[in-house]
C-alpha cells in the first residue's frame, strides 16, 4: 500500500451520478486529506464538478458506459464488462492501481462484476455484504444483509470470520463478540443450520472472536454484540426493517411537534436534543455496504445517497484500507484453517 | 357463538401468571361488557384477584398444573396435556365451551397444544402466528412471525389467504391489499419460493383480497400494505427488530430531552406530543399475536406484557370473535379450492 490511501470512484453510479460523488468525495477528502482519487465516467461530466483541492487529489479516466440502476446483473456484465465506469473502478482494485472501489450503482450488478472481476478469497465460497448497525452503545456490524440468500453452517462460520475481522478493523477490538441471528436464545429454536454454526463457533475457540451465542432482532440495536452474523435475506429484512421503523417513528415526532403551540415551542427549545437524536438516527452516516470475501474491498453507497452519505461510504472505504481489512480477514482463515488441521492430527493420533 | 363473546384464560401463562391476567381481563372487560370469562389455574391464587365486576363476569376452574416458561413444547406436552391451565383453556375452545383462548405462556408449548388439540383447518398443512404491526396509516398484519421456519410457496399463499381474512375480520375491510417480504421489489429478486408464491397470487385473483406483489421491510411500516406475508424466521426477525428499534430511539430520545435545561423546559411544555408519540410506539396496545389455521382461535400474549398489554391482547381476541375470523379464512380457502377445481376443469376441456 501507498503512503497515501487511493480510492477508484464509479463516477457514474447512484441516482443522480457525478453530482454526489464529486461532492462526497470532496467531504471525505477534507476529513481524510492523505487520499487519492481516481474517477471513472464521463470526463466532461465530471471534471467540471472536481473543486480545486479535489481536483488536486484526483485523476479523471474516461469511459461512455455506465451501468443503469435498473440493468439486470446479467444485462450490466454483458454491456458494462472491461469498459463500464462500475467495471473500471473494481478493475482498478484488481490491478492493484486503487486500495478499494466505491460504488453508488446497482447492487445487483456491482456484486457480479465483484466477483466476476476479483474472485473469492481461498476458503470462502460466497462474498457477502457487511452493514454498520448504530447501537446504544457505538456501532454492530451485520452481515449478510444481501449478497445470497440462504445459508449452510460453513458459509454463517465465514461470515463470523470476516464480520469480526471487519470489527477488528473499524472498532479497533482485539476480540470482538460475535452472535448468530436466531428466532430464539434457547438452543432447541431456529434453524438446523444455525444450530450448527454455533456448534462449530463454541468448539472454534478462535482468538479472533468471542462467541457468544444466539442473539435475537431485539437486541442488535443494544450493543450486546460487535458483529450479529445471519443469512442474506434475513439479514436484509433485518436492515431494512430498522431503517423503516426509524423512519416511522421521525415522522411521528415531526407530526406531533406541531400539532399545538405548546409542541411547537417545546420543540424549538429542545431542538438541539432533537438534532442530536436525528444525528443519531442519521442512515446516510452509516452508509456503505462492504463486500467481504473478494480478493480485493468493494464498497456500496446508497443509490439515493446525497454527497454527506456518499462521503459516508468513501470514509468507510478509507478506514478499511488504513486498517488492512483483507490482511485481517486472511490472519483469522489462516487460524481456523490451522485449527481444523490440528484438529485432524488429534485425530489421526487417537486412532 | 351465544350473544356473549366467551374467553378462556390461562390464567397462570406467563412472567408473573394471575396477578397480571386478572387485572387485564378486567380492563378488556370494561371496555366489552358483553365478555364472559373462563379462567383457569389456581382457584386460591385466581379468586382474591377478582374485583366484584370481573367476578360476575368470570367462571374459576381449578387446576394445579401450569406450563412453565421454560418447559420445551415435548415437556410441556409431557407434564401439561389434559391437565395444565394452557392446555385447558385451548381445550375449551375445542369443546365448544369458549370462543377464543388466550396465554401468556410460553409460545412453544402453546403451539404445540394448539396444535395437538385443535388440529390444522382442511387445506392448511402448518398453523402460523399473525401480529398486528402499527404503521403511519394505521395497522397491518404481518404473519408468519415464528410458528414455522421456511415455507414453500403453498405455505405463503396460505398466509395470504389466512392474514388477508384477519384483515377482513379486524380493519373491516372488503379485499385488503397483501405484499410478499422479499429483498428487492424486482421480479428477478429473491427466495424462489416467494417468486413462485407470487406467481400463484397474482393467477388465483381471489376475490377477497389483492395481491399488490413484492413489498422490502422499508415498507412494512409505511401501511402500503394491509398483509404482509413472510416465512417464520424471517418475520420473527423483522418484528423483533421493529420492536428493537423503537425502544432503541426513545433511549436516544430519553437521554437527549434530559440533557439540558433547555430540552428539559422543551419537554415539559411539549410532553403531550410525547405522550402521543410514546403511544404509537407503545408495543402493549398491539400485543397479541394469533394463530392461525386451526380449528379454532388461540391467542398468545407477550410472556412479559402488563395488565394494559394482556388487556390488549384479550381485545384482540374479543374483535376476532365478533367478527368471525374463522369462518372468513374458510370462505377464502373455499374460493381458492374452487377456483384450483375450475382451473382443473378448464385443463381438462383443453385437452
Amino acid at each position: 500500500m501507498s503512503d497515501k490511501v487511493r480510492i477508484a470512484l464509479d463516477a457514474m453510479g447512484g441516482d443522480v451520478g457525478a453530482s454526489v460523488v464529486a461532492p462526497g468525495a470532496d467531504l471525505a477528502l477534507l476529513r481524510h486529506p492523505d487520499t487519492e482519487f481516481v474517477l471513472f465516467g464521463d470526463q466532461a461530466v465530471i471534471a467540471p464538478l472536481l473543486n480545486e483541492r479535489l481536483r488536486a487529489a484526483s485523476r479523471i479516466v474516461h469511459t461512455d458506459v455506465a451501468v443503469r440502476m435498473d440493468d439486470k446483473p446479467s444485462q450490466a456484465l454483458r454491456n458494462g464488462r472491461w469498459k463500464s465506469s462500475m467495471w473500471l473502478a473494481i478493475d482498478a482494485v484488481k490491478k492493484g492501481e486503487a486500495d478499494v472501489a466505491v460504488s453508488a450503482g446497482n447492487t445487483g450488478a456491482l456484486m457480479a462484476m465483484a466477483k466476476f472481476n476479483l474472485r473469492t478469497m481461498p476458503g470462502i465460497d460466497r462474498p457477502a455484504i457487511a452493514a454498520l448497525w448504530p447501537t446504544l452503545t457505538g456501532e454492530a456490524i451485520v452481515l449478510d444483509v444481501g449478497a445470497s440468500i440462504g445459508a449452510d453452517a460453513q458459509h454463517l462460520v465465514n461470515l463470523a470470520v470476516m464480520g469480526s475481522a471487519m470489527a477488528r478493523v473499524l472498532f479497533d477490538l482485539d476480540c470482538p463478540t460475535v452472535g448468530l441471528l436466531n428466532i430464539g436464545v434457547e438452543e432447541v429454536k431456529g434453524l438446523e443450520e444455525v444450530r450448527e454454526a454455533g456448534r462449530m463457533l463454541r468448539e472454534a475457540m478462535l482468538p479472533d472472536f468471542n462467541y457468544i451465542g444466539f442473539v435475537e432482532g431485539t437486541e442488535i440495536g443494544t450493543g450486546r454484540v460487535d458483529v450479529v452474523v445471519t443469512e442474506g435475506f434475513a439479514g436484509n429484512i433485518a436492515i431494512k426493517v430498522a431503517e423503516g421503523t426509524a423512519r416511522q417513528l421521525g415522522q411521528y415526532l415531526r407530526s406531533a411537534m406541531s400539532r399545538t403551540w405548546r409542541a411547537q415551542v417545546g420543540y424549538l427549545l429542545a431542538r438541539q436534543a432533537f438534532a442530536m437524536v436525528r444525528d443519531k438516527m442519521d442512515t446516510r452516516k452509516a452508509n456503505g455496504g462492504v463486500f467481504l470475501g473478494l480478493n480485493g474491498i468493494v464498497i456500496k453507497s446508497h443509490g439515493g445517497a446525497d454527497a454527506e452519505g456518499f462521503a459516508a461510504a468513501v470514509d468507510l472505504g478509507y478506514d478499511i484500507v488504513r486498517y488492512e481489512l483483507i490482511a485481517k480477514i486472511r490472519q483469522t482463515l489462516d487460524h481456523y484453517a490451522r485449527r481444523d488441521a490440528d484438529a485432524g492430527k488429534v485425530g489421526e493420533v487417537a486412532t
